[in-house]
């Protein structure tokens, strides 16, 4: 780090000490919460089916991806060798193989470090969740604000592992490899990226599996409530909870908070390199790298003070407002924080001019993630008169109810993506004044901030979203245990938020992912060239710059196509899916419920069997999955060019976002237009409408909760194997007949994955066919 | 036409005469259908409520879209004046002063032209469709060949019209304009396509509000059958069929023979003027321009012998086989002439060598269309396992019958992509060898050819196409009129026949969009730079030539995120005014059902209030839509410049052609999961799965045709729009205070429009509340 000076120095140690508390304090809290009481014996039983399924789901879904990461570890370490360093590396390390060595190096172990970053952030979120599933229900018994406090310590466990997590190995990587720092994050964001792929696609298809095979089958067809312990797929769907809305959506954020700090990185690399002498000399300036970090660390000292104030009294008895206050106080802290560190760190030391920019891209981040939310409220909450509408469609049949869904999602991807064009624009006029030579790198280098301003408070953010998944677990347990009714109470209140706090932050992490998948394109863009530039540098003939990605030219144009197909492919099999598995599940529990003695209580159902189905059925797609999404950016990229896969991430970005909103939208409006005609509207539970709503609600889980949220990771994950492949790309040529050998593999591999995927599992079908042990 | 050989100037008069002779056809057969007998009084009754309601319905349309069509055909006069005349147009009038004068009333009369040959084509396929229902009804009695005959003449006057206009407007214009012609093309193409989206869109609200309404009160809650003459709203369905299906589909398909040919004949041009000497000396190789126009010719005439075979006997009875009988007979006829008109007019006069490649890209236009319907087929198609895995998917409740629709769909427009990619591809690789300078203009000239491919036997498909509607209502008729079971099966035969073509011929339609868009896109790029390149001819100062459309530059970046939202807005707004009018006639029904007397039979319900439902809810979008279409391009391209505008465009053209194929393939594989099912698979009619079924089938009725079909003109008409506008936004200033009122007052008038889309329509109310007249 030989370009810092003294203040720099300091203030990367002191980020580093502060991811290190904010994982600390995590640990922390988790124990506060194991310390709890475990409740009643009935409680108990009910949570260890849980917590046996929960923790059997992961350690599967690690046996199952582990290969393929150890595998793409020594690719990823081999493909560095296929290209000459970087000038950077170079510079770094000395010679051009110390340099090759270190970077191939660097990247694999910081790919292992971002995956398994990504699982443990995913892992523990679960676990606590588990634990603290058990302990709200306990906690019901006493009061308001000990159930709440609970769960919501119990979510920030997950969301301060989250940013410390995130920040450390950010900062890690960058006092290791200093100006190389790129070649080695992007392993490390693909890691984080490729887990989040894989516990967002495995963990929604479980849980979803489960649920929508626990509702068809148990409020639809037989007429129980929800979570009736003689439901066999009742422990299933609670496990679901755990390993889908706590995993998935852990390492997901997760994901989308490295990313953005890898995008901002490199882009910052970049511009501090073109703002000292010529690009290529030495020399840079790195104010632009460290404001970043500082920001993050900013952020998670601001959540820990903000989670503090997380508290409510019995008489109130308002956690939506105790939340709010917290991340408000969070807010605050934050955006003056910020500012104050703006003219220490952004601050040009010849001239002595403050450079107030990156501070207004962050703050326009913030304000972003106001918007997205707000947004989102007006679309999926019953205050407002989307959702009244399609509860009022449901009058007329569950087709109506149905289209006006469907309608009502559509609806809100456009304006969700007006809000974000707004906010790339907005760091357009921030950077209008910057010279033509790095204002393009300027302009993406703010969309990366307004992406650290996004997530800045991301330990509140976390912490209010595992709170949903957790009361809807307390409650579950609470009823399989047959809670008091004041205890119910409590916990079906504190669901009922959390419905809203999981709902809301779900449009952030969307709005994120794709605002880092627009910073990371812009990064591709400055990538290539630094490549080309090198080749050309290095006196190769024929090379000329990329000027752009030409959408008008034919091959880019067919890119565009393919690149906004994969968002349809990827959301296709994933429904199909869950609602395969779903199928399954309902048959088995129709099978059990003819179980003589059963239905009356006095037989317990075999929740085992339920649970394997799942898992079956969510392991099933997660290899072809992940190859789909690792496979198509390489095919195209090395069949039609580097330029055409430039078209190809762009159309990825444009229908990834779409679709993501389109079905969290539509899921969520589902959802909650049935919830607002239980609460009295049009006729009431157990009325026709209530029956059109609840169709609803079916299709809509999957869209909501499986191939919505499955594409924000999928965006990242093809969006980083581009960067990674694209040097390779520019460097082979093209229709040599080596590469036409590997594509002919690779298109063989795509279409086993897409078949793989479709087909229905055999071991599924076994399952299916053995005899029942309750039998 | 200075430039033309003797040759070129006898094909253009043989052209004019082909296109003439179609014309004329098309009015040979319909007086033959005329004089056709219109079967009993009963069937007479009915048919005069069909009659009185379609033509109420287009009167009432042509009314309220009269006047924007007015003031458009003033603007689009006025437009010219504000930029410099093209340097052709200078050419081929004299002076400056004259080419303005000539352009203006050249593209505002072919403007006017164009909509009203789209009307046209759309009005007499909508009266010939309703004249020839009865007598197919009539026909049916006296056996099979004669019912075949009558449903598919009338579908053939449609299909001819459609081919003598679209040939007829594009001759003209060229003879008239010359190497000016694209100036006064662009407002054909524009009238022809406007017309189209308010065809498509009113007529697709109209069809299926009265459908599903029909429907959802009849068959789901009353459990009466289909057509059945209690229901109040089944005149206004059949009304529907012959609105939407046969006067929606034929606008848009005449509207996408158009759009093709307008495209080759710009990109022609181009690649005329840039074969001949230097660009813009005035030396043209007109055979770019003649060969389509030749080629379309062939087209004609090969679909006019085809059809002369389409007959079966009474023994085979086989509708089928005997359409695709005369389909393959002129398609063979059609390649072997096109292959025979190759050395005639693509022969370089100097050298003599002949040029086969437009050739070749026509015939994989031919090849495209073949495989776009088979894939349609599969994924529709109740002989392939996609329809029947929704099918069984039905056993789980509708939800499950709801996603497995949803995933084929999207799965489908993959496919569709790909093989829409792969034909784009099949120009690039034909064209490899065309020199640098002009390769661009080469492949994309390659596409338009590709879509005058697919579309070259457009007499067929619209014949094939218009059939179904055509039966179903004979069916309707049929139905309603008592006839006896022998008259009924060959009309249930036919009907199911008719449900086939419809789907099949739908793919063709909605991938010669995207083609036709495709070609437009490249003659967008080549448009702006023509115009450019004046500017600098004329020594104005700043200017540089577009050298790309740069998705990674921010600003095009966003344009091409607003443009990727549009088919969602789109789609949103027109299944919103779908559901909504639709659940008003559920209302209007059920308190028809009430009237004492009627469910006996002995009341005749009010036909006309249902009629009058669906023809307000159908008008009051047509203005809104219209507008968005219109606003939205030229918002976008005032605002961000031309550059984004061209991202824009792609955007549009992407996820326009994702959710055309994704709703029209998921809604026509629910219709035929249900039918899948009435063929007694799963349980059979009136099941659990069928009930299930009914609801996919009605979910998807919008989505196949309002939604999805109202996608093709609206990609075109926003192409076109950014091709008028284009040369203005390069001229003009950005920024200066006109722009910006001008751009506040477009910015407001789509907040109107879209607010107006959405809300309750006020006519509606007081339908709704007015006293019956049947009470």
């Amino acid at each position: 780090m030989q370009d810092l000076n003294a203040v720099q120095s300091l203030a990367v140690w002191a980020v580093l000490v502060v991811s290190l508390l904010g994982i600390g304090y995590a640990f922390f809290i988790r124990s506060q919460i194991l310390a709890q009481d475990t409740g009643t014996p009935k409680m108990r039983e009910v949570w260890g089916f849980i917590k046996t399924g929960a923790n059997a789901y992961l350690s599967q879904q690690f046996r199952t991806i582990s290969i393929l990461i150890v595998i793409l570890t020594f690719v990823l370490a081999a493909s560095v060798f296929i290209i000459p360093p970087t000038t950077e590396a170079v510079e770094r390390f000395g010679s051009e193989e110390a340099a090759t060595l270190w970077v191939a190096i660097g990247r694999a172990v910081a790919f292992l470090m971002g995956s398994l970053f990504s699982y443990a952030v995913g892992y523990v979120g679960m676990n606590v969740a588990v634990e603290g599933n058990v302990r709200v229900a306990a906690a019901s018994r006493k009061g308001y604000n000990p159930a709440l406090q609970v769960a919501y310590k119990s979510g920030s466990v997950t969301g301060m592992l989250t940013v410390g997590l995130g920040l450390l190995g950010g900062t890690l990587i960058f006092m290791v490899f200093g100006i190389a720092a790129p070649d080695a994050l992007l392993g490390f964001g693909f890691g984080g990226s490729l887990i989040a792929l894989f516990m967002r696609v495995g963990g929604g298809i479980y849980t979803k599996a489960a649920d929508v095979g626990a509702d068809l089958v148990g409020k639809v067809e037989a007429g129980i409530p929800e979570d009736d312990p003689r439901n066999a797929a009742v422990i299933a769907d609670l496990v679901g909870d755990n390993v889908g809305d706590c995993a998935g959506m852990a390492a997901d954020v997760f994901e989308s908070f490295e990313v953005t700090l890898v995008s901002a990185l490199i882009l910052g690399l970049v511009l501090g390199d073109a703002v000292v002498g010529t690009i290529g000399d030495g020399a840079y300036d790195l104010r632009f790298i460290i404001f970043p970090l500082v920001l993050r660390a900013i952020g998670v000292v601001a959540s820990v003070i903000g989670n503090l104030f997380v508290t409510t009294d019995e008489r109130k008895r308002n956690a939506m407002a105790a939340m709010n206050r917290g991340f408000y106080i969070a807010a605050g802290l934050a955006i003056a924080a910020s500012a104050a560190a703006t003219p220490i760190f952004m601050v040009d030391e010849a001239t002595g001019i403050v450079d107030w920019r990156p501070f207004f891209a962050t703050l326009s981040g913030v304000v972003l993630a106001v918007v997205l939310d707000k947004l989102t409220e007006y679309f999926t909450s019953t205050h407002f008169s989307p959702v009244k509408e399609t509860s009022k469609a449901s009058q007329t049949g569950s087709a109506t109810n149905i289209l006006s869904g469907l309608a009502l999602g559509m609806e809100s991807s456009v304006w969700a993506i007006l809000v974000i064009s707004a906010s790339i624009f907005t760091s357009v006029l921030i950077y209008s004044g910057e010279p033509a030579a790095t204002q393009f790198t300027a302009i993406l280098y703010g969309v990366s901030l307004t992406g650290i301003g996004m997530l800045l408070l991301t330990g509140n953010t976390i912490s209010m979203d595992s709170f949903g998944p957790i009361s809807d677990n307390a409650n579950g347990i609470g009823e399989m245990a047959g809670l008091d009714k004041n205890a119910r109470n409590v916990m079906d209140d504190l669901d009922a938020v959390g419905n809203t706090t999981k709902a809301v932050t779900k449009g952030i992490a969307i709005g994120s992912a794709v605002i880092a998948a627009v910073a990371l394109y812009g990064s591709y863009f400055t990538d290539v060239n630094k490549v080309l530039q090198q080749m050309i540098a290095k006196g190769e003939q024929g090379i000329e710059l990329l000027s752009s990605i030409n959408v008008a030219a034919p091959t880019v144009f067919i890119g565009l196509l393919i690149g906004g197909a994969v968002p349809f492919l990827f959301s296709s099999l994933t429904i199909r899916a869950v609602s395969r598995a779903a199928a399954q599940i309902v048959n088995e529990v129709r099978r059990q419920f003819r179980i003589p003695g059963l239905m009356e209580g006095k037989v317990q159902p075999d929740y085992a069997r339920a649970v394997q189905i799942s898992t079956t059925a969510a392991q099933k797609e997660l290899i072809s999955l992940g190859l789909i999404a690792v496979l198509v950016p390489i095919i195209v990229g090395f069949t039609l060019g580097v330029e055409a896969l430039g078209g190809f991430l762009a159309g990825i970005i444009l229908t990834g976002q779409l679709m993501a909103v389109f079905q969290a939208n539509a899921g969520g409006a589902w959802d909650n237009a049935k919830k607002y005609i239980e609460e009295g509207n049009f006729g009431g539970k157990h009325s026709e409408p209530h029956k059109a709503a609840v169709v609803g609600d079916t299709v809509g889980d999957p869209l909501k909760d499986t191939a919505g949220p499955a594409l924000n990771p999928m965006i990242k994950v093809i969006n980083l194997v581009a960067l990674i492949i694209a040097p390779i790309v520019v460097t082979i040529k093209p229709g040599s007949p080596g590469v036409i050998v590997a594509m002919i593999l690779c298109v063989a591999a795509l279409i086993w994955a897409i078949w793989q995927s479709k087909r229905e599992s055999e071991t599924l079908k076994e399952i299916a066919q053995a005899p029942a042990s309750a039998d």
